[in-house]
């Protein structure tokens, strides 16, 4: 996967993911979140508010991005799921309760990515194309459901900054890397019962876009992991625009869903990436 | 309530709140702190220093503000308290030790909120409008008992920036919600028992002021929340007077008590939200 | 004690403190620190090297500072406590092996304060008039042996931020307050044991300044708290030295140790501020 | 050690060091992690992509660095590993999986040890001169083994920021001191296991170039530690870079390994430092 040829001759890809944990972000760690009222109702805030910001400003930038969906999320709020898929949007699955992967068994991880498997295709009427693990936490075994399920992509292992294949003993998946540098959630948020911390807005998209120069210079691509709870609250909206704005400004790069990024690295490395 | 018509033809509605924990902010941990002298004696210090100087502000600004106070905090300083409402302000209930509804079932709770009402009701000689759960921790029980007791308001979700009304099961109620990131306890308070940071002041009032510009673009309210203890110290009081000076400087807003916004809220929407 | 009446007509009192932990700083936490050689070794090197530096900026300035010492710092540096005194400096009680007070009983709290007087009279020849105690943490018990071992001051209480009359049931003892905010600890300090955080070093500098400034406006004292092994690095000293910079520029403070503000206090209140 | 005489009259001496923790920086915490895939692909990120961007601002600047290596990463990349000694560089111990000292035994610390320098010399092909213990955690056992296997110097200790000889009991050392603030572990690492923070990365060097002036001005060395999955990712190169700019513009400092560092120190001192 040297050369990507990135189409229209784009110098690096670059892929806006959002992971829309909504209440699943909390039901996930304990069942106990079901009757802490006010964690359920921040969650929901990404929905109702959050989510809505994000998508004014990406339609203002004529812009397509990623969402990862809990299934739960998709059965409490079908009508927003379906209408990211509306809007020329990828949705595709991060599990079902977002339940981190290192606590389950092999029958309770296929039990979660397969009820978010139904969850989300009742919801778009399609099959998503690619996988992000909830924290993202992976084990052997969520790496055997992810070829038997037959997802084309996955997006949640750091083993590079480039498109990879990513290994476990015989098994192999087209990635798309992460990472927690590149992910609003460490930086910008915080709660009683997780703690956390509110770094300085600026700073962190200084370093975002030194990342962003760092893919065009070797070529590569970059995905940036935001949350709509935390990056569509209005006092983090201006930070969104800022990256935007830099990634347009540059003029020379793609900007791309991960199942379009994929599908090209696909399609370069002659159909199986494998 | 999409259209909010704000008095004056305010662009927004902004609250500014201060949670007057004192001693009862680590007594409600466990009943340890009750020997913690020295962790008491920074509670108390929000009364003593914190809460005088924060109330010289809002004189010179002329302001009215929304003090959310536990029982026990009424109980050991019932002279500072009543002095709130002479000067205008409003009181507002935050339980009475300050204890988290989720460690509560739901007698607990009942008897957490009945102190609180008693202790405030002799204190300033009404009954409290609005409810603020200490640690913004709601549980199903918190949420029947705000409706058994007939508050009016409530201000422990965040499942909007707006006003809105929050639901559970058939229960439901005004609520003026709250954000961790517009509180000044994640930004700016550390204790060896509890841990912490303490950020760059000017940074986070940056961040403060966009949210304003968010509310106003939007027509919405927003409401900020401080602590005596942190807000009112001597290194912090630069911060709470250039996040005014911000407010003051735009021109066209509506500051307001919560009170008040909850019941302009009821009047436009036929006087009963639910 | 509203009006202080600073010596040399100076608007407010400053003093420099500095908590001498040493080994004990870990020691204190848990016995099995003994085996801990490289945390041991980090309490050393405030000893070896940051109390070196941090006297030397002290001298060049001509300001006399009061350390806080634990007893077993005395006895294994007794040549570098007794050099303090010798320089002109305060050196007050800092407990014996840096243990919190909540974790002991009246008669562990006794020997740990009786063991610190012990160590510290032999090192430095006389009794220590004023006690600091470890983490700030004070019960019951530690203000008891506070009256019966007769200490003049104390300096862990964050009641106010002017000298005032601390109280528990029918005791008192003069009190010279500390904060959290100013304290070097919080802000710069990490390790893989405890965590931690670096924060810019420069805002916080600013902010410990408009502290200073309050204290002029409002004629009180403020006391600030560092750490050998913090702020006697290298690359802190910088802002120390933009700390006493900050204090000499305004020209009309008193710079004065513990001791002396106590002396001061206590004169104006007729001997006895009890 | 008073005076270093350091070589071409040189003011001072600065070693780049990095510990290429690789999977074992996780697998040392607990055998889970051997499951935990995404976090092994983390420390894996470290070899396949910081290590060859910190090589080729090294080779850019033509500087040569001590890498202190886990056996077990000896093991899982041997040609990465057997490169840094081609190109110059020096390989040091780094234990085999990367586990706490305080964790283990005698026997448990003697087996890591030497499993370590097995797998170190069959890459290699030397015994590497220094150690450096994982988490710098180093208990009696530790400095009884590193006398045992006749280890030249050790970079684990805090007791100074000159090099100096560390001591327990009749052991004794010669150190090359090290500290969590001119880490960038501490700094600016975070995952979801072990929290952590991203602090702003210009304020941190910025700091880190007043400790080299420290060092310039006393005459003595100064070891920043990084790590190849936090300063060589893309966003984080350009603060290395600011880091070897900042030294190379002094123009006097004396650029060296550790190994050459001890080497000088002991000789020096006539040929046993001890």
């Amino acid at each position: 996967m040297a050369d990507y040829k990135w189409p229209n001759n784009a110098r690096a890809a670059v892929s806006l993911t959002f992971d829309v944990d909504g209440e699943a972000g909390w039901l996930g760690i304990s069942d106990d979140y079901a009757e802490r009222l006010t964690s359920l109702s921040d969650g929901r805030y990404g929905i109702a508010r959050g989510l809505r910001r994000i998508l004014e400003v990406l339609e203002e930038f004529d812009l397509k991005a990623t969402f990862y969906v809990p299934g739960r999320t998709a059965e409490l709020h079908p009508a927003v799921v379906a209408a990211l898929v509306d809007s020329g949007h990828e949705v595709a699955h991060h599990g079902y309760l977002h339940r981190p992967a290192h606590l389950l068994d092999y029958d309770g991880q296929r039990n979660e990515i397969e009820r978010g498997l139904v969850a989300l295709e009742t919801c778009i009427g399609r099959r998503p194309a690619g996988y992000r693990a909830p924290f993202w936490d992976v084990t052997p075994a969520t790496f055997a459901l992810l070829k038997e399920l037959a997802f084309r992509y996955d997006s949640s292992f750091m083993g590079d900054d480039r498109p990879y294949v990513e290994t476990y003993a015989d098994l192999s998946i087209c990635e798309l890397p992460v990472h927690w540098f590149l992910d609003d959630w460490p930086h910008f948020s915080w709660s009683n019962e997780r703690g956390g911390q509110f770094a300085d807005r600026y700073a962190v998209i200084g370093a975002w876009l030194d990342e962003l120069d760092s893919a065009r210079a070797e070529g590569r691509s970059v995905t940036y992991t935001m949350h709509p709870e935390v990056t569509g609250r209005a006092d983090h909206l201006p930070v969104l625009r800022k990256l935007i704005e830099g990634i347009k400004q540059r003029g020379d790069l793609w900007i791309a869903t991960h199942e379009m990024v994929a599908s090209h690295i696909t399609t370069l490395s002659g159909g199986n990436e494998q």
